[in-house]
């Protein structure tokens, strides 16, 4: 149902494109990955013009990719489970056959002709490399033109804007995201996606190698192809340098109902609109009512314990990733002035006022939550909490003449935890607001991946969406 | 003294070019900055046709530089203790006035206009950036030109080639070099130089985070430009992502004695010649007589434990380094399939012969000998070994047809326990074998940076060294 504000989003109606339900027909011959693609770029032509999920696509490279994937699930000859997926590919990471713009005025035309160590990996996995999407400035938050698939006045969500985007609108089952504070679970909250950012390390970033915090991750439509496409990664090129890599079951860990859950409320509990507020209470009454335990700060002294530990996690992350970046961010403003926005600019300016010692107390900060996190976190069998502060807010773009609007993607207020603990995370569509989506994460230890995911898993088999006006 | 051999090396009476003694001539103007440089140009003028320590110069931005740095010290507005110092930089690094080509045929003219993070830090403290040293190709262990200033039929060690030659020939005070495995102290070894190794994360690499072993470090010709260059550029980029980078005094750390050593044989005892082994062995009982009590495998079980689990580092290193390039070289390969050479070719192949699996036990191993490491390491003030298994080895070139000799730059058996054991390490030239230097390397664990450096200044200040034929 396509209306001026786009799709009209049900979360318990709502079902998205996948692709694991249909490799079947692939097999016996009465689909084939090249008809499938095909379908994607027709949906493409459809939503793109208002959703513009993408900044750059390789439609004669995908056809060639998905007939040798027809071909091959034909001859029963196939590289993966995900033979023949069309996947997406957030623009900040290399290419070999597109350019990698990152969003940025300052790589306009850049185009190396080298795969991230993802990208060659979903290749060898036969997947099919299909076009590059939209992203915040360099991963920040200055904004592309991506609009939200249910009402384009308002954010995506970012930085992996047209990721969340692309996936919401069906236009390919599965794409790339990367998250420093908050940017996939975020913009998958807000698109209505599941989507996993994993263990710190999880997954290879090959050339993005510079802040300590950032992952890369999956964004889907169900736990199915999230998993699948990851852990094909992982099995290719491993996590990050260091890092024992994204662990878990070759195929998606079965769903798993949990018997006791921390509820987080974090920093972002003081902002959340009354309706979101509701609706996440209605939902963790559903999880009571079917017999799971709830552990929150007003009833445990250890949630308590945490909550304390991931006050001001925004701060310390901001203040982290900025010096991890401002030396790039100097060489690129030194080099082409006019080529970044005012925003990665304060950004640098507020790193070059830190000292190495500042620095190395923000690290300090980080390693003490992620203490406490690993001590508290095995009182129960995950954390739930908000995916987001509610519904995609409006952004009808930066006023001439005012200042920057501090978060034109959206807060991250509920991401930032998760990234500072280095801790997987996997957000479920199970909320909405005001007819918008708004997720619920999951999130784990370290290492605890697969079972974020198994749970994450039940939830979406099992729980009743919540729907609020 | 130069003969048909080059130099002859004794290291009781060499004197390389330093800095740090100059900066008082440059304050009362008798002497300036450009003047220094000038004698560094008429020094590679002489010595660069046999030794072939660069593979870019940029001597007029160096004499610009260095004219900015003149009227500095004449106004007393100097940026830092180094200011003025000319410096070269590894052809690992990028250089945002060089060409950046890594020693390899597929990066030939390649040239981003960007500086790596140390470089960028390097020009902030007023240094001269000057030129780009020779490395092995992409710091493995394919050889480039560079020649032993001692005899240029001898490898001057690799990767970091032209980084050791040139500080030792006094071409320049200091340089920069990179070390995976052996990469920073193995050449320094083999030239005569000083040169700190430094907690692995110590100094920010910048856009070289590919491995989880690899740092930047200093060459020099003496303990206290070592020390400054490397706490300058730490203190204006830090360390990597992550690590809480150099921790140290602003300027050099005063000499330290020891007190009690332990001595580490390593693999590398077995394949050390005898002279070599004499030559250890006279400069340890010197220690021995002035007072310092020394702890081996023969006279300490806790010693033992460490022999032990260093055992076989060289396999370890090279595993891990291997799978951690694997995608980025593969990608390389695949794009320019002649501009590559063999042995980087047969290091991939190895790679591709391994699992995720593979990667977290040799991950494992590591961790392993860190944990040992970080136990016995205690039971003295430092640890005291070879920094090279004897004097550079001939190296006169490939012979067609026949295979490919393992070791064209040197062996760093002596290298890899430190690299493995992410410690610091400075390398002092207190030994020659047949007229060729070997050094001294004297460990710490994690963060003890500025305590091996006074120990290793106590060293050079109060040993004399061992001439042996």
């Amino acid at each position: 149902m396509t209306d001026s504000k786009g799709e009209t989003y049900d979360p318990r109606e709502f079902r998205g494109l996948t692709f694991h339900d249909m490799t079947e027909k692939f097999r016996d011959g009465s689909d084939t990955p090249r008809d499938y693609l095909e379908r994607c770029i027709e949906t493409i032509a459809v939503r793109e013009p208002v959703v513009k999920a993408f900044a750059a696509l390789n439609e004669d490279g995908a056809r060639e990719a998905a007939d040798a994937s027809t071909t091959r699930w034909k001859d029963g000859r196939t590289l993966s489970a995900i033979d023949g997926m069309p996947v997406a590919i957030k623009d900040l990471l290399e290419t070999k056959d597109m350019p990698t713009q990152m969003g940025c005025d300052a790589y306009e035309g850049n185009f190396p002709k080298r795969d991230n160590a993802a990208v060659w990996a979903l290749r060898q996995a036969g997947a099919v490399v299909f076009g590059k999407t939209v992203t915040a400035e360099l991963g920040g938050s200055h904004p592309g033109p991506t609009t939200n698939p249910y009402d384009p006045s308002r954010t995506p969500g970012g930085s992996s804007s047209g990721s969340g985007a692309a996936v919401a609108t069906g236009m390919v089952p599965a794409a790339i995201g990367t998250q420093v504070g908050g940017s996939i679970i975020r913009p998958a909250a807000f698109c209505g996606n599941v989507a996993l950012k994993p263990s710190q390390g999880g997954i290879n970033r090959g050339e993005r190698q510079a802040t300590s915090m950032s992952t890369h991750g999956v964004h889907a439509n169900c736990i199915e192809d999230m998993w699948q496409v990851a852990i094909e990664i992982a099995a290719r090129t491993g996590g990050d340098r260091g890092a024992p890599g994204l662990i878990g079951p070759p195929t998606p860990p079965a769903a798993s109902k949990p018997a006791r859950l921390i509820v987080v409320e974090s920093d972002g509990w003081a902002i959340l609109d009354d309706s979101s507020k509701s609706a996440f209470e209605i939902l963790m009454e559903g999880l009571q009512s079917q017999g799971i335990e709830l552990l929150r700060r007003r009833n445990s002294t250890s949630v308590e314990q945490l909550e304390k530990a991931i006050e001001g996690a925004g701060d310390i992350c901001s203040a982290i990733t900025a010096w991890e970046n401002h030396w790039a961010l100097r060489n690129l403003i030194d080099e082409k002035p006019d080529g970044v926005s005012q925003r990665i600019k304060n950004t640098v300016a507020s790193a070059e006022a830190m000292s190495p010692e500042d620095y190395r107390l923000a690290l300090l900060d980080r390693e003490k939550a992620q203490a406490t996190h690993a001590q508290v976190g095995g009182i129960a069998d995950a954390i739930v909490t908000l995916a987001c502060p509610g519904p995609a807010p409006l952004w009808p773009g930066d006023i001439p003449g005012e200042p920057l609007a501090p978060r034109p993607t959206g807060d991250a207020i509920y991401n930032y935890p998760s990234s500072m603990l280095f801790a997987p995370v996997v957000t479920v569509p199970l909320m909405s607001v005001g007819g918008l989506p708004v997720g619920l994460q999951v999130m784990g230890r370290q290492g605890e991946d697969a079972r974020v995911t198994a749970i994450a898993r039940w939830l979406k088999d099992s729980v009743t969406p919540v729907s609020v006006d």
